[in-house]
């Protein structure tokens, strides 16, 4: 049996966890609070893609076991925050050959984790999924729901063509893929406008931004900003890309973005993994990208 | 007796014309609203600096007179906003030879009142000055209150000067300048940063804009785009300016940026005038000013 031990209890956590109980692993998790409460009540999801579903977990920690060699996979679902620190959480040593598969927001995230524990296969997860965590264990999937999965450091993957063949068994649309770090740009070069224009502009939802013909301009230009960058970092997105998302954006059902859901919710948002990592990285290759800059100030102004 | 109509009853409009008031003039107001009340209780001026005072105004009207002939000077303390408009107000023909001053926000703004009025002095006015306007005819003034004007289209300009003695004979500091353009580059390379990021970050005062490092990184990232247009321009203000007014702020009692007050109050704010100018200005001389457009697009989807 497939062991797991997922790190986090929010929408992600507690989605795609329960989905992996229905293909059969066994699944713990470890939390940073509310463990008697979903001990107790488990998690109770209410799917509009793949249909209602609750799920009880027997060991729900919120110290990390001492026995990390009983698990499989570690799947880390934390959010990305400079605070939410994987050294303090996991400690500084874990067995050998314990893979982690980061399913986060971001990027340049995979980097760090790499470095912390070099033996450890680090896999790097993308889930382009509207949901969100309503109370402890109740969880929301309004929209869509789809995988990517790829190794950081491993070429071939046993463990990641496992993880696809488990998500896919129980309808979770999944793909292996050999470009994650294409992947993650792609990812950003979405993020990176709608996120902060949502939160900076008193929350407006997807399609209002889009509908405003300047907002509209600043959302292609911070996709040009992340574009050129991907292709100084070798992981080039087309450029067709920004088409494709605007009028995938302009179709789909707007709605409020992550980083404005957890703003609302007076909750830390995700500025530097997704938008202080660009800048570094954006340093690093000697590129100016000054609309991704004002918008990350602005950003840090806002939430100090 | 030097005789002027005002246009507004805004904070600028009843400090300055109060202040002409005790120099001497004959003041008239045409106003949007409120001139029932304003004719009855005139203007209360609570001045920290030049003592309260109280005046009273004969002749309030809501539509122009017609006799503009009886007038030496029309003094504009309008917002500028694009749904004012001076020709609709004034009407398209006005007695030849009566000048206009604009104590007004934002660049580019006297070419247009140029053009409508070819036969008229155009003048230029830059008021610095902390000053609220709490009700109708109540009237706050904080700090400062310096004035720079000079001549847009007449050199030398009688107007201007008899307008420089009138204000500081009743200890308004006024000077008058050859050099209005890049006056009025100077303000904008303050107002452009200030007064966006003060709403785009939720209602920060100056000083918290420059406390923090992001923010104040991006203050001057538009100071220099400021600095650099109005070099283009051929009024370039030194970028030497950009440290003397940090240095200001850092040392002025902190306080909120008019375009803030207005976002608060609910007016509309003067988007148009401070930034959508600017990068007229900017196309016209093909240059990128990426920082500002940015929040340009943000005020823009906010206010919508």
């Amino acid at each position: 049996m497939f062991r797991i031990l997922v790190l986090g209890s929010g929408a992600i956590a507690g989605l795609y966890a329960g989905k992996l109980v229905q293909a059969g692993c066994k699944v713990d998790f470890w939390v940073r609070k509310n463990s008697y409460e979903l001990k107790r009540n488990g998690f109770q999801i209410e799917s509009a893609p793949w249909g209602n579903f609750h799920y009880k977990v027997e060991k729900i920690f919120e110290s990390i076991p001492k026995n990390l060699k009983e698990y499989d996979l570690i799947l880390n679902c934390l959010k990305c925050l400079p605070d939410i620190n994987l050294k303090k959480i996991l400690g500084e040593k874990i067995p050998p050959n314990l893979p982690i598969l980061l399913l986060q927001n971001g990027i340049g995230i995979e980097e760090p984790v790499s470095i912390l524990y070099p033996e450890n296969e680090i896999l790097s997860g993308l889930a382009f999924v509207c949901a969100n965590r309503l109370d402890a264990g109740k969880i929301l999937h309004l929209d869509y729901g789809e995988l990517t999965i790829g190794s950081w450091n491993r070429n071939p993957s046993f463990i990641c063509d496992q993880l696809v063949n488990l998500f896919n068994s129980v309808g979770v649309p999944t793909q292996n893929t050999n470009t994650i770090r294409q992947a993650r740009w792609k990812k950003l070069m979405w993020n990176a406008p709608f996120n902060p224009i949502s939160v900076l502009c008193g929350g407006k939802n997807t399609l209002e931004i889009l509908e405003n013909p300047h907002s509209c301009k600043l959302v292609i230009e911070i996709m040009k900003e992340v574009q050129t960058l991907s292709k100084l970092d070798g992981a080039e997105v087309p450029s067709t890309q920004i088409d494709i998302f605007l009028q995938m954006t302009k179709t789909m059902k707007p709605y409020k973005t992550s980083m404005l859901l957890d703003f609302e919710a007076g909750r830390p948002m995700e500025i530097e993994a997704i938008l202080g990592n660009t800048i570094r990285i954006a340093e690093k290759n000697n590129l100016e990208i000054p609309h991704i800059q004002t918008i990350y100030s602005l950003l840090n102004l806002y939430e100090s």
